[in-house]
C-alpha cells in the first residue's frame, strides 16, 4: 500500500458486508486508500473513519484521525465508546432520503392506528362486512412527535399535512410552523397530556434512555378518540423499557404499540412483543440507508473538510447528538 | 302538518336510521318541515331532497322541487334512477373531512404497499427477523390518481408531499401543481404505462363502469420497483371487474389490491376476494361522511339558493358527475 491517506470504514459482521460501501466510497475518494477494519494500514494514515456499530475501541491510537463519521442519522452508537477518541469531530449523515423514508414508516403506522387497519384485517380474515362506528378526522386525533431534529420535524410536518393535530417536544425550545411546540423537562408533561398517538424519535443520550417508561405512559391522554394511547418508537431501543410496555399494554395504560427498534436486536425469538395482540414489529427498518447516497454525502463531507471549510453535521459531543 | 315548505330526505332502511339525519337538518332548517321517504307530506310542498341511495322512482311526482342533494361526494346513486326528474338540479356534497378522511386511507394504502407491511406482518407472525433487500425510497415509485375531481387532486398532492412520483389522469385535461397530468382516452396508456401503483378516485359514470378490466391492467408498468403493479380503489365498485382483478392477481398482472368498493355491497361471503392473500378488502369506508358535517353543507346549500345564489356544486347531468 502507499503511503496516502486513509479513510477506515467499519461496517458489518465481515469483509464481504463491507465490501460494497468500500467500492462506494473508493468510486467517490480516488485520492484516498479506503481500507476496512483489519486491512493492513498503518494507523498513522487514517485520516477518516466511517462507522456503523464498530467494535469499542477500534478507532483509538490513530494519531492522524481528523474525523469520524456515522453511516447513519445516529451517533449513539459512537459515542457509546468509551475509547473513542475524545477531541476528533463525530459527524452525522443527514440524509434526504433517510429523512423521507422515516416519514413513510412514522405515516403508515400512524395512519394504521387512526384508521384502525388492525381491526378491518381481523374483519377481513372473518369474511366480515361491518358498518364501524364513526371515523374522527385526523383533526380529532393528537400525535405528539418527540424529538424535533431533522426527522422529527419532517415527520411532523408530514402528519400536519395529513391533517392531525400535532405537537413536537424538543430537549431545547424549537420553533415549527404549524406544530405546537413544547420544550424540555417543564414542557414535558403538558406534551404528553395531549398525546393520543406519541412517536419517538429522540436520539439515544444518557438523558434519554429508558424515558419511555411506566411512568410517562401514564401521562399519556386518557380522553383521546383512539380508545388509549399509542406508542410508536423509531428512534432507538435503548429509549424504551419493554417490560414496561408490555405492562402498560396489559393494564390498558396503553392501547397499542408499534415498535421498530428494542433493548436488545435482533429482537430475541422468545420476546413477547412478537405476539403480543396489541404490538406491530418491524426489523429496525423504518429508514435503512442507501449505501450509495450516504457515500455521496459522506465523500462530500470529506471533500469540503479538506477545503477548509467547516465539518458538515458535526455532533456537539457534550450533548451527546 | 303545516303547508310550509318541506326537504324530504331519503337515507337507511328504516326511519329509525334516517333519524340522526332528520334531526340534523330539522336543527339547521327551522323553517322547512323535514320530511323521511314515507312519511305523510304532500308532494307539492317538497322544495328540497337530500338522498343516499334511495328507492328509484321516490323522488318521482314532486311538482315543486327545486334541487336534489346527495348525502355524499358520488352522485351514481341518484343519476341511475329512471325516474329522477329530468330539470331538477343535482348537487353533490363537497365535505373537507371526507376529502381529508379519503386521502388517509389512500396514503395508508399506498405506504402500506410500498413499505411492504403485508411482508413484515407475516414475518412477525413467524417471530422472524429479517433484513430486508434495500427499500426503494417513494420518489422511486410511480403513483398514478384516476379521476382528478376534489377528492382525486387532495390524495395526488399529498401523495407528492410523501415523496412519490405522482401522475393523475382525467377525462377533461386538468393542471395540479407538481403532478404530471394526462386525459382522456388518448393519454390513457402513456398514463398506464407508468404507474406502479394506480389509486382509482373516479365516478361511476355509463363511460367509467367496468373500466377496470384485464385490457386496462395489462397496460400498466411491469419495470416497478413493487414486484408488478398494485391496484387500489376506493371510488366505487361498478368501476371494476373483480373476475379480472382475481385473474390478474393468478397470473401476475397485478401483484395485489386495496378494496374499499365491490361490485355488489355488501361483498359477498363467499367472494374469493376475502381470502385472497394478495388482497385487503376495507368495507366501503374509505370517508365516510360526518352527518352533523353533511348537514352544515346542505343546510347552507339551501339557504344559499334560497337567497338568489346559483347552486353550489351542481352536478353536469349530461356529464354524469
Amino acid at each position: 500500500m502507499s503511503g496516502r491517506d486513509a479513510l477506515l470504514v467499519s461496517v458489518g459482521r465481515s469483509r464481504a458486508e463491507a465490501e460494497p460501501w468500500l467500492a462506494s466510497f473508493a468510486a467517490r475518494l480516488p485520492h484516498l486508500d479506503v481500507a476496512a477494519l483489519g486491512d493492513p494500514v498503518a494507523p498513522e494514515r487514517v485520516r477518516y473513519a466511517a462507522a456503523w456499530r464498530h467494535p469499542h475501541g477500534a478507532l483509538a491510537d490513530l494519531p492522524g484521525l481528523r474525523a469520524v463519521f456515522s453511516l447513519g442519522a445516529g451517533v449513539d452508537h459512537l459515542l457509546a465508546d468509551p475509547a473513542l477518541p475524545p477531541g476528533v469531530p463525530v459527524a452525522r449523515v443527514v440524509d434526504p432520503d433517510l429523512t423521507a423514508r422515516m416519514s413513510e414508516w412514522v405515516l403508515l403506522h400512524v395512519l394504521g392506528h387512526h384508521r384502525q387497519a388492525r381491526r378491518y384485517r381481523r374483519q377481513q380474515a372473518e369474511s366480515r362486512w361491518a358498518d364501524d362506528p364513526y371515523q374522527p378526522a385526523a383533526r380529532a386525533v393528537r400525535v405528539g412527535v418527540m424529538g424535533l431534529g431533522v426527522l422529527g420535524i419532517d415527520a411532523a410536518t408530514k402528519l400536519k399535512v395529513v391533517g392531525f393535530d400535532v405537537a413536537g417536544w424538543s430537549r431545547s425550545p424549537r420553533d415549527v410552523p404549524g406544530i405546537a411546540c413544547f420544550a424540555g423537562a417543564e414542557g414535558l408533561d403538558a406534551f404528553l397530556r395531549r398525546t393520543d398517538i406519541l412517536v419517538v424519535l429522540l436520539p439515544l443520550t444518557p438523558d434519554t434512555a429508558g424515558m419511555l417508561d411506566a411512568a410517562l405512559f401514564a401521562k399519556l391522554a386518557r380522553d383521546g378518540r383512539l380508545g388509549g394511547p399509542v406508542l410508536i418508537n423509531a428512534g432507538r431501543g435503548g429509549l424504551q423499557r419493554e417490560a414496561d410496555i408490555l405492562r402498560g399494554l396489559d393494564d390498558g395504560t396503553l392501547a397499542a404499540a408499534t415498535l421498530d427498534v428494542f433493548e436488545r436486536e435482533p429482537l430475541e425469538r422468545e420476546s413477547p412483543l412478537w405476539r403480543h395482540p396489541a404490538v406491530t414489529v418491524t426489523p429496525h427498518n423504518a429508514a435503512l440507508s442507501d449505501p450509495e447516497a450516504v457515500a455521496d454525502l459522506i465523500a462530500g463531507q470529506i471533500v469540503a473538510l479538506e477545503r477548509g471549510e467547516p465539518l458538515r453535521h458535526a455532533v456537539d459531543r457534550a450533548r451527546n447528538y
